[in-house]
C-alpha cells in the first residue's frame, strides 16, 4: 500500500472533522470518520446515535457500512481509515472485523478507547488480524470540537434552569 | 430484573439457535442472536456478514438494531441478551454501548471472543457500564451447530476439488 504524505494525511482527517461537525450541528456528539480507498474517500460517517436511537451507529461503523457498500465486499483492504478520537472497543471490533489495514486517529479517549488508552486491541497478535495505527492526526482541533460541544451542553442546561427557575417565581 | 427460570432461559437460547441455523441455511457461519424485554422477543439477529458484504451485520448488532427500534430507543434497559457464541470486540462492545443489562451466551470462541477467552471486557470497571454475564448456555448445541456447517463446508471443498481433477482427467 502507498505511503500517506503529511499533507493527504492531514487532508483527510480534516474530511474526518468535517463529518464530525455534521454532528455537532444536529447536538450529537462530534465524532467523525472517513475511509479512503486509492486516495479517493469511499466512506464517511459521523455519530449519529441520539437522532437514530440507535447503539451501533457510531462514525466508524457508518463509514465502514458506506466502504463496504461501495467496495461490494466486507473486505476492506488497501484501505486507510481517518477518526477524529480514538475508538471505542465496539468501533476497534469493527475495523478489525473488516480489515482494515491502516487506522489514523485524532484526540486520545481516555474513558472508553481501545487503541492505546485502555487497551490495544488492535496490536494484538491473537486476533486474526493487526492494524498499522497513528495515533493524535489533528488531535488538538478533534479535541477543541469536542471540548467546545461539551461547553455549550453546560450552557445550555444552566440556561434552562435558570429559566425554569424564573418561571417559577 | 426479574430473575429468569432454567427453562426460559434455555427456551430464549434455542430462539438464538433458531436465528443461527437460519444463518447455516444460506451458508452463513451459524451464530444467532435473541433480545428479550419483559418475557418477549424484540430483537433477532443471524450473521449475515457474506450475503449482505457488511463486515459489521454479525447477529448482535442485527439483534440491538432492531431491538433499539422497537424500544425507540438505544438503551436496552430491563433487557436480556441471548447470542450462541461468545461476543467479538465489536459485539461486546456494542453491548456495552446500548447498556444491555445481561448476556447469556452459548460456546465459547477461543479466537475471537472477548467475554471470558481473549480478554473480560464486558465485566471492565472503567467502561461505564458492566454487563451480567452467564456463559455455556447449551453451549453443546451451539458447539455443534458450528462444527456440522464447518465439516459440511470442507466436505464441499474436497467435493469440487475431486470434480475439477476428473474434469482436467
Amino acid at each position: 500500500m502507498v505511503k500517506l504524505a503529511k499533507e493527504q494525511i492531514e487532508y483527510y482527517m480534516r474530511q474526518a472533522l468535517l463529518q464530525a461537525k455534521k454532528a455537532a450541528v444536529i447536538g450529537e456528539v462530534p465524532i467523525g470518520a472517513v475511509i479512503v480507498h486509492e486516495g479517493e474517500i469511499i466512506g464517511r460517517g459521523f455519530n449519529l446515535r441520539e437522532h437514530a436511537q440507535d447503539a451501533t451507529i457510531h462514525a466508524e461503523i457508518m463509514a465502514i457500512q458506506e466502504a463496504n457498500r461501495n467496495l461490494h465486499s466486507w473486505r476492506l483492504e488497501d484501505c486507510q481509515m481517518f477518526v477524529t478520537l480514538e475508538p471505542c472497543p465496539m468501533c476497534a471490533g469493527a475495523i478489525i472485523n473488516a480489515r482494515v489495514p491502516e487506522l489514523y486517529y485524532g484526540a486520545r479517549d481516555p474513558k472508553a478507547g481501545v487503541v492505546g488508552s485502555l487497551y490495544d486491541l488492535l496490536s494484538d497478535t491473537r486476533f486474526n488480524h493487526q492494524v498499522e495505527v497513528h495515533d493524535l492526526v489533528l488531535a488538538k482541533d478533534a479535541g477543541e470540537l469536542l471540548q467546545s460541544f461539551f461547553k455549550e451542553i453546560r450552557v445550555r442546561k444552566k440556561l434552562a434552569k435558570h429559566q425554569r427557575k424564573l418561571d417559577q417565581d
